[in-house]
């Protein structure tokens, strides 16, 4: 099959024919369709972080395909049903976080496009029991960044606590920001957009942002409590540091910033003013299941579309490359197969 | 009536006679009998934060005493009642932190010793809706304590949202630290104390503190977390700023951190760790009514003892300075009446 | 002033002239200009509950108007504002209730229309603390049933802890019911409506249930089962007490059942599926003046539009025996005042 | 081996050889030490419930005893091991429920001593992601019924949302409610106990009750309402169907019933009080892992001591007829092999 091979980090992927994958005990081989590129792909094939990935990763965190053979023992999945890939490729389903619904924090897991091949190929391998099941009639471009970028901001807009009827701030409309806008509006909140792009707020508007602050131009922090009377969550996607000490500044009190993205550095935000107005400052990694499933809930309901850029598999190097440069409206994603 | 009133930042208070004051409509006048010495009070009196404490003022948010007269209206407090003053001098009772059981965030709040004069003096006024009711049979000296210190640490740890038999280290074993570590004891946690004075740790110990470590020896962040296996909870009461980013660190995965000082400065606290590991930070200030007849309860039940030493009035000056130099073991009573 | 008053509890209510109430101390007095006709209001006016109302009652707690004059020391409200009363009058403010957000469950609570005098007149008076604020560019027909079954099942539905995206049924779509719908949709839930009038299904339909049930023509706890996989939530509006043990069997395991009225009689629900299933069954009365606040700008945002029959202060009794006879569309409102 | 087989609903056990079982893939062989005997077990014993037990059944779910055998793919338990089975024996891993930390909803779950063999045997079968790692120091008879009294009553104390310093009440302090007191002292609760028998209040006294009531003698709900103020969470683990509704009487507003028995029969609890004082009244069923390992966590510690009857497997049929007489104290345990 053909794939994206990460060969080192200090060089472009190599795309190139690689074997088809053999489905272990409890696992299925996928058939990729789609395929979205996220900041982490970049992350894995630059070896940014502590813990180095798999040697010849293969990247991709947000596959949607269809399923063709299955491993032994496999009973929840047969072939031809639609599933995908995530950042949570599997966990223990026997330790402390497995047990009390935070399987996104266990020791064990593995990633998907990271510690195991992802959907940078033509074909990938899931675990039974946690592939995403698509729900049927997703659209196989808009449905792949919902397997990492819709679930992140759910899962983060779910821990701002903020209820229905309750100011959120997103903060940065990239490929995060724009999905984070319809998830919070479909939720029952109420949205103000911030970034440093006139049009992103103009798409933020588009999705139901009632507020919208270009913070190129204005103070955001003073204009957020402005015209909200101080946000009761704001969720920043933006990975500039500075972002995160403005994040509290836009609170009202008593209100909690969660941060989803993992930029190097530590906060700049003031103890004084943490203190004084019970502010919650809060990290938030990608989703459980449930919260994948509940995400995917949204999107089959009609309320989630993604902005889409297709784009080849060959071509990744050259998206990365726009990645790398700020220059990339909404969500790539890379097809295939036609439909 | 003899007081310490704060004349300029840059002076010793002035330990002098001034009139008894009046009490106003829903007020009581109250004949103070022992007050606690907090560090808020050094603040107040330095004139440190931004918004600055009334002209003249007595500072003093611990005090305890009794109702010698009632201003007009009164009609829930009685001459002879025993009562406190605290730094939620008093709230709007509309707004909606008020109406949300989070008066301690109201914004045109009063402070004890602060925006109104407090309790370094012999007569204070209390807000009838807002007094602290003083358990019968409560010690002058120890319950003093209480009003500030006891609940900013016994909501703290609410905040931490620690369970009974979990976790929780308690950052730094002064003032509020000995006094956390029994609320947390009481309140079924299991304790962790962390100072760099072995005397401290002990008394920690014999608190009940199951584990305890010197971060001036051990890296606290290891020890912890090899004892513990990390923690769902920290408590930081101490005002250094590193103990901030230590503490992140020792959290396990889903963690909590809630700081109760006021230093200046930001965070230390590492971003990628902090979302990879969902850990959340919170600030917490004071307590509200509820929280402090909560704090006054579990004193009352014979669970919290306080380390006191007994001052006079007319020492303020000398108190402040040992205080300013981290040379008070426990907390520091001024009484002005024997019992 | 015109009155409807309460003579007897075997009597018609006397529609007569009374003087017009003087504001005491932070008081206000109210030129009513519409006013809601609650099931309560025939409870209170026939006498149903333990303890009585007071003397000459005038009934009415969804009172809208315009303040005409002001008691002493009223600071926060002033002539012509537009407010409501509410069934809660007024609380203590300082107890363990009134101290933690849940002022509903205050001991020494008035109840409007009840334990005072209410908007079944011309003129009522307000206390300061707890009139409604009304949003400006409120419809006085509208906005009157928000005081009351407004924030009644706005509240109820807060309190099935349903999140958005998941499931609720509302169960009656009378003039709680189908406000209901709107609230829940508004908040990002899923709404299936169980009546037995096909035409109040319909209107729930149109208001944004995805799923209707006949309870006449069906088995509505399988026919809940079948089409949500298990509701959620049921916040149960219907007052016969069948609805009750129905509702705990149309939860999917773990679901809450919150109800709000006031029918005499016990559960009949079944206690070892509500073990076996770990349903929860919650009693939930009106709401706070933070509840209110909230329910009252969903309103204002567009989301709620109750449906309204205009009726004159003359013909209450006429109103009263039709809503015993169950022949009620949506809610009653008397005005007073040409707009 | 000898194991107590369920013959028939109207028989007796029969106490005979039956073949030792395999251990399947995921599975161990535990030769029992130590099991409780549980009110279920008669239930399963005497077919009470809708859901009939598997064939030939060998009741039992509070095995204690040590791993003898591995199946296929075990890789975390090892021979030698102390483990115990549990009424919930194994649950899919995968559904809405397992995914959430509420495996005890799941509907595939399997039920240690009902729809697989349990521990009245000499051998008894665990699934390595489901059987309780027993810690260390563990006594043998003290252990076994934590393993379901004592994790059934711990989620029910949780589930009252009772916080450290607020009074629960335990109705019933027989083998569940002994425990019960127990570990509410040991989370920080302030307890007052209620039963008819006052051996049994006396032990609940020495337990750390501060208050206890003879409800043979006295109203429980004046007497719990004099001395508490009312409680703010009540646990029910009495089985006659009067205490359920004495159980909401007791509550102070706004607080939470929680029952953890299966007796036949609805609620006969008020709606009328239920909604106006805001009652919560909830089905609780055993625990998951996470609760159990908690369970035990405080037994290890030494917070826990039930009390317990050693008999032998040969009169099991003897202790049914005791327990149906409601004739035990505390729990029985039936020893298997000797320390």
């Amino acid at each position: 099959m053909r794939a994206a091979v990460v060969v080192a980090p200090d060089k472009p992927l190599l795309v190139t024919e690689v074997p088809i994958p053999a489905p272990g005990p409890g696992q299925a081989l996928v058939r990729v369709i789609t395929t979205g590129v996220c900041h982490t792909d970049l992350h894995a094939a630059r070896g940014d972080w502590p813990v180095p990935p798999k040697a010849d990763l293969i990247p991709g965190h947000e596959g949607y395909g269809e399923v063709v053979a299955l491993g032994e023992g496999v009973t929840t999945l047969s072939v031809g049903e639609k599933v995908g890939n995530a950042w949570l490729w599997s966990a223990c389903g026997t330790c402390e976080y497995c047990r009390t619904g935070w399987e996104t924090l266990c020791l064990q897991q593995k990633n998907g496009g990271y510690g195991v091949d992802g959907s940078f190929g033509e074909y990938m391998l899931v675990d039974e029991r946690f592939a995403a099941r698509i729900p049927e009639g997703s659209d196989p471009d808009e449905v792949a960044p919902i397997l990492c970028a819709g679930v992140t901001v759910y899962k983060g807009l779910k821990e701002t606590e903020v209820k229905p009827g309750q100011w959120v701030v997103i903060s940065g409309i990239g490929g995060l920001g724009h999905v984070a806008v319809q998830y919070a509006v479909a939720m029952g909140m109420r949205v103000a957009a911030v970034d440093v792009d006139d049009a992103k707020l103009l798409l933020a508007k588009h999705h139901g942002a009632e507020v919208t602050v270009n913070a190129a131009k204005t103070d955001p922090v003073a204009a957020i409590q402005e015209r909200t009377g101080g946000a009761h969550g704001v969720l920043v996607t933006a990975v500039h540091t500075e972002a995160f000490g403005q994040a509290t500044g836009m609170c009202r009190r008593g209100g909690t910033v969660v941060f989803v993205g993992l930029p190097p550095g530590t906060f700049p935000a003031d103890i004084f003013s943490t203190v004084l107005n019970r502010i919650t400052i809060r990290g938030s990694i990608v989703g459980t299941r449930q919260d994948l499933a509940e995400a995917l809930d949204f999107y089959a309901r009609g309320k989630i579309h993604p902005t889409i850029t297709e784009e080849k598999l060959d071509d990744i190097n050259d998206v990365f490359e726009r990645m790398e440069a700020g220059k990339i409206e909404g969500r790539i994603v890379m097809r295939y197969v036609d439909a």
